[in-house]
This record gives structure tokens, C-alpha cells and sequence, in this order.
């Protein structure tokens, strides 16, 4: 018999963390990494050349620069932003962010910086 | 240039229509179709060979049966049923979700039956 599959609060995860860039994995589906992400601040420039990238917006308000101008959600918005796009991401103040990306993907893709982070916890 | 991608407020894409159990496809990622559906009532048991599924309740309550025994979800909760994994949705109440789903697939997977929708209108 097969287990029924755990249902996930993801108030209740956000809450097991406070630092700012640094998502954390959640579950997976098909693949890609169910993350969370709490930020506030500039990300720097990068791209992703193997996965879209699925931003949703649970609280605050998020910024992306593209190449050829600005996108703003809020909550209850979301954007998936096609691999080979390069994007930095900001927020003015706090945002909860729930992302998807291909599994074992850095949150800076192909652009390494002082943000990157490749080895997330999954909680 | 790339053109930075659109933005998708879930909120405004369900106000586009009212009737149950019929998602519509609102966008892609990594070959998966992004769906919003308003659901009420009983579903019909099925299962996915192909594809897992994730359910991320936005408003209203959702359950779901498996072989053994009930997921009951509320807003801001989600759940990813395996590939493979009977289960069978239910409401008691209007309920509604945005959806995973590999493209293609049809709402009831490998068991058709009255409910099946296998041409998504998009959104």
C-alpha cells in the first residue's frame, strides 16, 4: 500500500528560518525543487541555462530586473522566467518568496557570486 | 533582446471563469503545465503514470482520498501526489487551486470517466 503523500503549511516552513537569500527545499515535483526563500535587498545578474524558474509571491512585494525592464509582483502573483533569461531579482522590504527550479540548481545559475548558494537544507 | 516575461495574477485568471472541475492552462514551466481550477464536489479516483501533481489550495478547503486514508488542505497548504498514486479530490465547498501537471495530461490520468478534461482551454 502506498503512504499517502505529506501536505506542507508553508507559513509553517517560513517560519523555521530568517536569513535572507538562501532557499530552502521544501519538496520536489517531476524533478524540480519545491524552495522557499525569504529576501529583502539586490540579488546580482544571472541565468539559469538548463530550467525555468518559477517565482511566487507569498508576502511582500518582489522586484525583477530583465535586460529590458522592470517586473513587480505581490501576492498572490507569480513568474516563471525561462531558462537562458538573465534576471536579478530585489525587494524594498521583506519578501516570502515559494520557487521552483530544476533539482540540484543554484540560486545564481551560471552567474557565481558572493550570493551563491549551491548545497540548500531542505527542511 | 529577450522581452522580460508577463507577469500572472491567480486572483484575476479565476475571476475569468466559474465552472468546476475543468482547469485551465495559465502557463509552463520546465515541460509542466501551470493550471487554475474551481473544484466542488466529488471527483473521480484516478492516477498519473507519468507525472506527479501538486495541488496549492488559494482559497477554500480541499480534500483528498487515498488508498489509505484523507488529506484535508487549507489555503497556503499544498500537497504533491507521486506518479503512480490513486487518489480521488473532493470539496465540500468551492474550492480553488492552482495545479501542476506534466503538459498534456489529462485531468484524470489513466482512468477516464465523466469528469475527464483533456483539452485545457488556456487562459
Amino acid at each position: 500500500m502506498v503512504d499517502s503523500p505529506a501536505t506542507l503549511n508553508i507559513a509553517a516552513k517560513l517560519a523555521q528560518f530568517a536569513d535572507y537569500w538562501n532557499p530552502r527545499i521544501v519538496g520536489s515535483y517531476n524533478g524540480n525543487e519545491i524552495r522557499l526563500a525569504k529576501v529583502q535587498g539586490d540579488f546580482t545578474w544571472h541565468s539559469h541555462a538548463d530550467t525555468d524558474e518559477l517565482f511566487f509571491v507569498v508576502a511582500g512585494e518582489l522586484g525583477i530586473e530583465f535586460r529590458d525592464g522592470v517586473r513587480r509582483l505581490k501576492p498572490g502573483e507569480l513568474i516563471v522566467v525561462p531558462k537562458g533569461t538573465e534576471h536579478r531579482p530585489f525587494a524594498e522590504a521583506e519578501c516570502h518568496l515559494l520557487l521552483l527550479d530544476r533539482e540540484g540548481e543554484p540560486n545564481t545559475g551560471v552567474n557565481p557570486s558572493e550570493m551563491t548558494r549551491d548545497k540548500l537544507e531542505v527542511l
